[in-house]
């Protein structure tokens, strides 16, 4: 990657970041300032941690854990331990987000609430389980060493859409959380009065679209990618379905030299296929 | 592509085309069946409007227009026509969004509901200005002749990730919309006792979901790109940001044949910079 390329990264990265940093300031203020605080009561206190634990696991350590292979200064270290660091970060943020589940079935329960009755539920739900889905197939795939290559090749564009679908799907299911929520609690003034809580938190909601954004963009940049992880990326944009027949030219385009310092022009590394899919 | 691909295309496309369908029967049946039906009065049957023409342009015609360069059947027509196909259901998309503004915006005035107080609100209203934006920035940049390639080379990522990123904005804001319109409107019983209508449009929802994922996955898949697109795509992913200095590489590796039928290996065939950002 070109200096001029990672001053880039890295000024995109701050910024998402930062409003990611923002995002968990504000649903604390929310909680602690405009609601009932924090606390496992059955009330609305616990029905509190919900948000938080959302906006700071599922949300914020979710979007950091999709973008972690990109970091440079990372790009000297094994390609297994940033395996280790992207799978462990997304279990934290699955913990986090079943805690958070467990908090919201307490809540509904203690107060005769039907539970799994709102669109926000039924998305939310099914992102959880396809989230656990996409943790266990990942480890299987990337982590058992096992598992052959061919199969990790052909497994990459499915981890990548999903891991990004998953990611979108949680942003949307918050935003329709934060309206039920307050529609729901807002009577006097209500939501339509817009008191400073539905002005403070419609904000919340429009942050973690803007974090949501940078973490996409973030993730969808090639020319950003850890540099044996683009290789795999060309070979595909070139090989289509049929990789085995089309690896030939696109390797020896790769093989041209023997530089392998970590900021190197990818083109000029040389590489194999087996270091492009673990 | 080959023919294998052709047919994976064809079934997500359809797959894309019937769900999509699906939700504007879905949508009809909620306004029509469980509400009050469609008219231009000031009153509840003019506010359906609004759901109606989000899920039939917003959603379903911007959907298409995304997806559009993908067929391969169209890869044998111009270019030009294919950018005017593009722009034009863009263009029809807005129409409807607009005028399912005017329809909510005139709801609310007469029955002295506030406007823009929600979450639902500020993103929709984003999203509508951000499509308005992209759609004026696409005229100039790859409608207009004298822009030059290099701008319309550059922008290209930006336009790609900008029309993605209002799609997804778009779904979300209809979640959100679902959301609000079902408690507001269901009283006796109401949402959380799950009448009938509440379940209905619930998998409305669960279907622009899945919906958007289609058409994210067709937009996403490299290998399903027109063919001279295909060329500007490999260029992106060596050449990062300095595509000047880096063209040359790439360019002679695309130069080796001079096959040019509309289905053929994207690596023999030759081509034009200017083929592939126009």
């Amino acid at each position: 990657m070109a200096m001029e390329n990672v001053k880039q990264f890295v000024f995109v990265l701050s910024a998402a970041a930062a409003v990611g940093f923002v995002c968990i300031v504000f649903v604390l203020r929310w909680v602690l300032y405009f609601r009932e605080g924090l606390a496992w009561d059955g009330g609305a206190a616990e029905f509190n941690w919900h948000p938080v634990l959302i906006v700071t696991g599922f949300i914020f350590l979710q979007g950091i854990a999709i973008v972690v292979y990109r970091l440079p200064w990372t790009w000297s270290c094994s390609k297994l331990m940033m395996k280790l660091i992207h799978a462990g970060l997304n279990l934290l943020a699955f913990v986090f987000a079943v805690i958070s589940l467990v908090a919201v079935f307490d809540f509904h329960n203690a107060a005769k609430i039907p539970n799994m009755y709102s669109l926000h539920s039924w998305v939310g739900l099914s992102a959880v389980i396809l989230y656990a889905l996409q943790i266990l197939l990942g480890i299987g795939v990337y982590l058992i060493p096992i598992t052959p290559v061919s199969i990790r090749a052909a497994f990459m564009p499915i981890h990548v859409y999903s891991g990004l679908f998953i990611f979108t799907s949680v942003v949307a299911t918050a935003l329709m959380g934060i309206t039920e929520k307050l529609i729901f609690s807002l009577k006097d003034p209500a939501y339509k009065n817009s008191p400073p809580e539905a002005t403070f938190v419609n904000v919340l909601g429009i942050l973690i679209v803007i974090f949501g954004a940078l973490i996409l963009w973030i993730a969808t940049r090639t020319s950003w990618k850890r540099p044996s992880d683009q290789v795999l990326h060309t070979l595909h944009t070139n090989g289509g379905g049929e990789a085995n027949s089309k690896v030939g030219p696109t390797m020896s385009q790769l093989s041209g030299g023997g530089d392998t310092e970590a900021f190197g022009d990818v083109r000029r590394r040389s590489s194999k296929l087996d270091d492009q899919v673990d």
